[in-house]
């Protein structure tokens, strides 16, 4: 049996609700140790994985581990019915295989909501994501920032809505985009340290300038999420998806992984190639 | 002559505007004792019948009965320009059968809004309604539940939108609906007693148990009224649309009569038989 | 060189941001007193003559006069992704004449947002108007009102959506509109004093009664710009626009002028003819 407990207004609901715009169906498995949930956008231009241990939850029970298929968005829709106060549980029974089970209990006890949602097919969605222990070893830069700062760099990058570079030198960490009425450039001056500050920009990884081209819609995908976290971490390579991580109470953590866009010649032939693979073993991902 | 005085924001402004979805032109029947409304929606689903008595007015003048037809989209246009600390006076007189006219004055007078309405043609929103005395003889159970735990319930059912049933027994009263993404229940322990209490869903009286199929935009649009209200009360019977019931200060109300959805079997042509007298003399609501 | 200097929020911001639904290009002057704008509205009803002087602006430097054109709706959406503190700078340099500089610094200096808006050619808004030295010869009756009023006024006549005719003598200033669903009047008592009171309606000047008609879309626009400032000025003629006047600091200000809707007969031949020169020489504005 799989059973989760938690307040109206958890961390796991608020998530849920801020990846909505990405996410469907998502894979989801269980363990002991916490409930994990992976997801593909339906352009296949970003990988999502989560994970919450099992401490964010008011009670957690999982007797054995579950992989299965879960419809976000309808999921999403019955948890914004529970009122202030609920009690939510939710519930996988060893006996059915085909439904999720979700209750609201008021706090006076007099009220119970009980809610089922079917299980989906979502084999598609799952993959295998860099489990985060070599990021040192994966990314070429990573650096922290503020999340209010990026959400605030996606608002201003969003008036140009044209490509977006990312650039990481030693000295500056910038975000610049031209279109037809005119260019934005946003530049940061980095610590250099690390044990990042909370409320600046610090670059604690380097192993050389690098550079990426990502679409602006899908940057601001990712910073739905930065209402939730102080900080958000990014990791930047040539050959990998920019990662975009938020870190979820000690263990867990919300990682968004974000194809780029093609750059033109020898580069962009191979990276078509990557993407290629991708779609049928997501092997870009590694 | 028929005049109505009242200040900016008051219940009667309040309550017009909540029915606005259902209510295109309504009939209107000023006496002595006070203002009385009664309208159809257009797919002919909800009666609602509604009584302002005299004294919710700040002051209210009646000379001699009167039957007239307004167009409450548009008066309720009208009301809308009123400002804060405006005294709203709506009046009819005995010359002109054509027009109400409405006025609004600032604290200080020096601004004065003189506006007037063309009165219309609301025959057809005439029909004689319930007029409460015997509920008890005309509903198979009855109850209360605070206002606030009805709108919370019609935006739980919302996420599933399809049908609802409402169920009254003695042990428990329940809002269910099922649809593709899955289902939801919400329970209700009764108390039983004839002095519902302001706080508690109350089964005030029962001759065996009742259910009925609605159509869940119709208990929605009922709801929308609830925010001015602490307490609902419902009627339920096999025979008779769902009454859903507000009670404005001592002796007003506003009735919902909404028409179930068919059930299927000769009970579902009955009714089919029963919805075809009301097309035309509205003798349903008897 | 050009470089004006603000604060985040500052009323420079906020007018471009109300003046949005009837400018798009604008024709810029900078000379050492100020910065003015001048625009027409594509419908040619609204031309829009603004100042502001020098020292509204954090710092302000012009070395030598420049006429410039500046796509307002683009300039806007650039200066919207500011934050709070931000210092804002806009510069246009001898060297470069195709593109105006806007900078936003973070108040702790390690965040810079560099944009480049490329300059438009906006001659057709150019433009000669009155230069309000001599408004008591222009107008027939001249009167202010609290900017809070005028707003009210524009949402109450919007409920019936049709011309708006003002009328002022020396007894009263009133705003009519009538259309299928009835009508609306709304009547002041002025004060009579050269020394408005900031929060009366008074009639400053009268050489006899007036009344223009006017599209209530257009006066709403004006009212747009209402919340920034306290007092409202009107100039009526039947000869010429309806001007509708806000000051800003002491010598600057937001002029809007609106054509009426024309009267029928002789006078609306003449108002044709005058139209006509408007629209190659805008003589109508002398």
């Amino acid at each position: 049996m799989l059973e989760l407990r938690m307040a109206k207004g958890s961390i796991f609901e608020d998530v849920l609700e801020a990846i909505l715009d990405l996410v469907n169906v998502a894979n989801v498995d269980c363990s002991s140790k916490g409930f994990s949930l992976q997801a593909l956008d339906t352009e296949h231009v970003v990988f999502l994985s989560l994970f919450f241990p099992s401490e964010v939850f008011k009670s957690y029970r999982c007797d054995e581990d579950r992989s299965m298929g879960i419809a976000i968005a309808d999921m999403v829709n019955l948890l914004r019915a529970s009122n202030d106060g609920d009690i939510i549980t939710i519930k996988v029974t060893d006996e059915n295989f085909e439904d999720i089970t979700i209750t609201f209990e008021s706090p006076d006890k007099t009220r119970t909501t009980y809610m089922c949602l079917e299980l989906v097919d979502a084999r598609s969605q799952r993959f295998k994501s860099s489990d985060g222990h070599d990021m040192e070893s994966e990314y070429q830069a990573i650096f922290c920032m503020p999340s209010k700062d990026f959400m605030r760099n996606c608002k201003t990058l969003s008036v140009i809505d044209d490509d977006v570079v990312i650039t990481v030198d030693e000295e500056v960490i910038s975000f610049f985009t031209k279109g037809k009425s005119g260019c934005v450039n946003i530049s940061h001056v980095p610590n250099k340290t690390d044990n990042p500050e909370k409320d600046s920009v610090t670059l604690t990884h380097m192993r050389g300038p690098v550079s990426m081209i990502l679409n602006p819609s899908y940057m601001k995908s990712c910073a739905k999420v930065s209402t939730l976290f102080y900080q958000v971490k990014f990791g930047l390579s040539t050959t990998r998806p920019l990662m975009v991580e938020f870190q979820i109470a000690e263990k867990g953590y919300i990682r968004y992984f974000v194809a780029p866009i093609e750059a033109k010649g020898e580069e962009g032939r191979q990276r078509k190639k990557a993407k290629k693979n991708d779609e049928t073993g997501h092997e870009m991902l590694g």
